[in-house]
């Protein structure tokens, strides 16, 4: 079958022919119905992969959908032909964190050399996937696939980090959204659908502040050296109850510590260069103030973004390439020059 | 092998000899080392077996310890000769629920006939038990698995209610433990051990208030018709932040309602006859008092205990009995003359 | 000054000329711009008023609207002029309770005789109204005193119901609100902006169905013998996360929990004719289900209701009556002919 | 009456004469019972008085107790003769997070002008206080009021630090205490009584180690700059779940850091030099690691601590002075050598 793989530190990822595989016990074959493209896979492609304990060449593609099309000995309750998402950040399923569904989180996927799809293991970039398990699907119904195959990453990234602050996002509280691309325009959907805070996007053009106003922000704000005190206006002297930050560089997130209020959430969701950060301690941060910097999300909590899928709520932009345009995807990504989530299509 | 059999409804449990299983693919084979033994089995003997969705002749025991001796196909991460307790409520694993490990409120189990071991699956009170999934195991190291096996009901069944009611035990509340049998004495431990709440106890004799009280109750009432007026005078007319009712029969249920204070969680846990209740309403209860029923509890919440019992707080009160003795157990049981828990060791 | 005083049991209410009343220390005077009528003065004016520890005359009105028109000595922080709302349910402002401002479960309120206005206290349906402390205010800037007077309690008391099971309202959950009258199209009206709930609305005809669909409710569904049933079908064996029972006779009660799933929360908030009630018990209920019976809400609740109502997505249904014709918006009450709340304007 | 009084930037305090106020409307007037004496005193008195919004001279005391002696025009429900402590972060009472008791965070605070008893307001250090507000006073019972007096700042404040990461600390969990002195010596007690965490305290000597063994820590370890690696040793590679420092200096905010796990709090309450603090963002720090420097706590907190030491559980370490002798418990704590909290009886 045909794969996109990542060969060598710093080069373009190609397509490449390799064996289709097998299920083994207790797996599950995939023949992929949509993958998405996520910065991430750069940021993985440019850096040594010894940082990540992974072997080259790695198939990409950590977002997946597919059907099913074999099922291997002792998997039981799925049925061959389920359109299915996969939930990425696979762990070992029995430690304490993966007992309650958080995987993202395994305390023994190290040991275990457990790695997620497209991060370590085969990713969903090709005409077919084994997946290790049947906990980590997520039958989709009717839904499209291309559509729907952001939700696993783009959706289930700002999803966790909003749940974990649904708290704070009281009736008249203010929530700043830190760029608008592929995490940051579900992160405005989201927020309009499970909340009534109000919501004010920051981006670095019109185009993007108008694309983050059609998503849903109350108000949209030029992401630059005066932001916070743009934002500041919008809030006045309470500031932001959630800020959340798809950029992660350090510009971005001293803005959004500078917007953030008493009690509030600072949520750093970007990867950045992977060596900025927030300041926190007294008479540094307001009272109280939190910053966090979490990773993927939780079993259940994709279920539930199925459900909202579901509901048609959701409007996510997507582009969508041949697995031979592929490397042509990643360009467009690593420009800045695609709306929504590239996906693609086998 | 020898097993402990439920033969028919009403009828004594027998010693009767059975194949030994093999694990399939994705199962873990056990030599049981401790099993426990429980009111609700009891409850399962004396009803028409198509009420709980069984069939018989069936193996008793669903709390069960054991060494893994065989591992099927597909199975990772556990080592031949683990020491391990067993996680009873088994669901599908994939659904809402289960994704979160509450396999508890599992919304597929009936669709897929899952039934726990000893509640519709073949059970622990044997000399080998096969395990559907190494996620419903708990490593339990050195601990003795005679002292440990009550923890997966008798403990995980309060650690649960408890748990979901750990925002209302502040310093100054008082809770109500009602029985300090097998499941009562270790939640008098837990509550101690987890809160600053003041726990008062009830039962019906002074050899059970004197065990309640050396487990740790600050107070112990005699559960008699005056009981609620004896517990209002020690709470105050603030009553109870929390009522745990191990017994569940209309009786203990009213005097549970009537030391319920404002805002307050009344839970009731003993299965009693499975036709008594709490009644909830505008002017028949006091303002927010919850009531509510749940069954056993979460995977993580199991780790979580396990976690406990290593820091050598619990003192769980066990009454040992061979497989060749387990109806002897029974025949106790139901005469309440056990003090704490009876366990097999096969 | 006029007011609208219940003088005796059983008796209509009556539009009385009584002295204009002044701030003590510590007290606030409004001239009311609006106040509210609501099912439980007609609950009041029905039984005798020792139940309640209230004496005859009492001047009607626990919804109340104003502008601060005089403060007595040692009030600082509000200005002369400020539109306000009143906080309804006064407590001592200093016990556990009323420090986080759950002062509607004051536990010295009984102590200290404290009741709320126009349940014990001066009420607001008249001219002038003294509120005991500034703390029972929130300024409401430009917003109609007639629209948001609803508010503080047909407002505040469905939204304190549904804050506490916030947490159950994931996407793709189902909540049934039953009675879609005062309270009830406000709850509708609740659950949409705050969460992404689907809500099933059920009542009594054709009109308030359609009623309930304006506000929001997704399905709608006539509360008859068959009501559960036809819930059942919608919601599919999961059942509703959580139910809303406005009315609270035995009926509806019946139906609330014949529609509740696994660990949902059915919350009792009408009166119905307080001695109705859920059943919680072991097999009785499904698991988890919690039922509860909660009484108004929280001062900080009430805050956040008012910066929803700047928003401007809430659309309180509204029948104005002069104080001379207030006694006819309590007939028209007691005969179930107003369409959303009955607000009198001085 | 005497008052230790701050008057000059960088002067030691000096007891002066100074008239005895008088309550004025809706004001508590109490003589002084004990009052503590914090690192905090002395920050202010280090820093310019414009920085804090304070006036010189300044009476000095934001811990306070007494016996209530006179009450202004418009209080209700407190007697003369009540012994009492003194709840210090005053705020406005009426805004959102007053609503909710948490006066320590009130939005209002600065435009009103409203300051604490001794960080502002006239302190505790003398034989009178006047009290603003009888919500400020918690009824002490028949308690050592010096030995209770810490619980209104060195108890307040790490009990509040503390309940917002309860759900962290579940059984099994490792929480780090990094300076047991005033502060961090009730901390190991609280987190000893409220959870079943283990503890690891970390301080500078021996004596102090040996101190926060005796009140309760688990393990303990010399504060320096293995610290880290030996806490890890002892936590294994899971970390702490829970880090509080009570010194907030770069050093020990980096080895909080360096201790931290997976979805942990780290918690910084140690004021330091006022621009330390800890880093956030990915990459940078462990995943959903999050950090925050609350400041004080809340109404219904201090309630919940006046409980708990009525069950006689907490050990507060103190050393009393009078009030002619209140400048040396500065020169003490200033140089380190006091055994818990300094505690000036007038």
């Amino acid at each position: 079958m045909k794969a996109l793989q990542h060969v060598a530190v710093g080069a373009e990822p190609e397509v490449r022919e390799i064996p289709t595989p097998e299920p083994g016990p207790g797996e599950v074959l995939l023949r992929v119905t949509a993958a998405g493209v996520c910065h991430s896979d750069d940021f993985v492609m440019n850096n040594p992969p010894e940082n990540f304990g992974i072997e080259l060449p790695l198939t990409l593609g950590h977002e997946g959908a597919g059907e099913v099309t074999a099922v291997g000995a002792g998997v039981r309750g799925i049925d061959i032909g389920t359109n299915v998402v996969v939930y990425g950040p696979w762990g070992c399923g029995n430690c304490w964190s993966c007992a309650q569904g958080l995987e993202n989180y395994c305390s023994r996927a190290a040991e275990l050399r457990i790695l997620p799809p497209g991060l370590g293991a085969p990713g969903a970039i090709a005409e077919y996937l084994v997946v290790d398990s049947p906990r980590h699907l997520v039958p989709i119904g009717d839904l499209d696939p291309v559509a729907t195959v952001p939700l696993t990453d783009a959706g289930l990234t700002p999803y966790h980090a909003i749940k974990r602050s649904l708290g704070k996002l009281r009736p008249g509280s203010w929530t700043v959204v830190i760029g608008s691309g592929g995490l940051g325009h579900v992160a405005i959907q989201l927020l309009r659908h499970l909340t009534s805070t109000r919501v004010i996007a920051l981006d670095v053009n019109d185009e993007k502040l108008d694309f983050a106003r059609s998503v849903g922000a109350h108000e949209a704000v030029l992401s630059d050296a005066n932001a916070a005190g743009k934002v500041r206006k919008i809030t006045g002297p309470a500031g932001a109850s959630l800020v959340l930050d798809f950029v992660g560089f350090q510009p971005t997130i001293d803005t959004a510590m500078a917007v953030a209020g008493v009690d509030s959430d600072v949520t750093i969701v970007g990867i950045g260069d992977g060596k900025s950060g927030a300041r926190i301690g007294f008479g540094v941060s307001p009272y109280e103030a939190t910053a966090t910097a979490p990773y993927w999300g939780a079993r259940a909590e994709l279920i539930e973004l199925i459900d909202l899928a579901h509901d048609g709520v959701l409007d996510i932009a997507v582009e969508r390439f041949s697995l031979d345009d592929a490397p042509e995807a990643y360009r467009r990504l690593a420009a800045g020059t695609l709306r929504g989530r590239a996906v693609v299509v086998p």
